[in-house]
């Protein structure tokens, strides 16, 4: 069965008129096209505004039982006032993924330079892996291209009692 | 108009002995030669000593208003027992900026090997950027020049209220 | 004389039974392997279980008097519910190297994508580098290889004054 995912628009404009957000759709196009096996089901969505509350408030709740193997946030990583989207995301993490992260960055500069204005942040609580990615769709879906060939191989790792019987290279 | 850029030199050295500071000459030939626009003027120099003190005291003076857009520090990122400067200024910074270290630490690793040895902190303290760059001229150099391309839209982000408007990648 | 080492096998398995552990005869293979002058000679190692607890209390009194220049961890670096080695290292540094990171990542994710699975954290507690390699034989060896090129000169100015005198990138 496919990992279950939850993603988390993040922008007040998105949050104000759902129109907006060109983000979700693309992101799930994404996932469907995906040849994995398991491949990946967004079974949850939720748009929120540029709030370090409510999106602290958001991902509590959805890494409260164990549905959720990954939670993508798209949006908030720039550079603006608003973009606080690593600062809401950092604190709530149990365990920091810097491989995930210098993968994510590595592959999205091969793409285009402006890669450089992400903040990512990326780790684990509650057994879900928890991914910070940019807002617009075509940065959303590169940093998921990035880490998708191996993706599969750490969410199977979490909620593991042992990574050595699953995976040889760590 | 240019951005403006205040330019901290960390080093003992050339705190007792200005004469030995090399880099802030070789900072501002870059900044001077660079062809774009805007470009960088660097409106506010100074050096420190290796403390942890003195670099936050002066950090905190530069980004209490709001002219200063970039602050680079140059010095004390090494491995000695004086090197400081990361140290220093990641508390300081209430948004740290992972793409801009990926990004100067891949570009620098091109070059040398040596690049290794520089332990870069960067991010945003009350509308201005903050990058640790290493001490010597050539270092310091070859990590602006790693940035320089995309280091002006972060720029223009920061303080502007969204990135949507002023940048698709993010 | 050679960089005096380290080496703490994390690992509840190995711990139980030493003979499961195989990366200690690996990593002492490699740097009897090395041609670098110095060298490096591992003339501490144990082994302690998947233990925030146990690997802090061991790495405190490892670092406790001068005579380990470099630790090495191995294992616990992944994304199980065992894998706590970075969570119980990072809180000891008292500088962070994020250069380092960056070299091992680059270097191990030119070998294999799963290098995406580590999370390493590495810096300087006590005049000691600490760093936190994988667990697997392969993965470690390959960790320690894409840094030993520039690592001597990192431990050469740990505990030095000065890195102006020794090094001239930083
Ligand atoms: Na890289």
């Amino acid at each position: 069965s496919p990992y279950n995912v939850g993603l988390l628009i993040v922008s007040d404009t998105a949050f104000q008129d759902n129109s907006q957000d060109r983000s979700t759709s693309k992101i799930e196009e994404f996932f469907n096209n995906l040849e994995q096996n398991p491949g990946y089901k967004i079974i949850k969505k939720d748009i929120v505004p540029d709030s370090i509350e409510q999106i602290q408030l958001k991902l509590k709740q959805w890494t409260e039982n164990d549905d959720l193997k990954l939670i993508l946030t798209s949006g908030g990583t720039g550079f603006s006032d608003k973009d606080i989207t690593p600062e809401a995301v950092k604190p709530l993490l149990e365990k920091e993924a810097s491989g995930i992260i210098h993968t994510m960055l590595s592959y999205s500069l091969k793409i285009t330079p402006f890669a450089m204005m992400s903040r990512p942040v990326a780790g684990i609580k509650n057994k879900s892996l928890i991914i910070t990615i940019p807002g617009s769709p075509k940065g959303a879906v590169e940093n998921i291209e990035g880490i998708i060939g191996v993706l599969g191989h750490a969410l199977k790792q979490i909620g593991n009692d042992s990574s050595r019987s699953l995976h040889k290279v760590e």
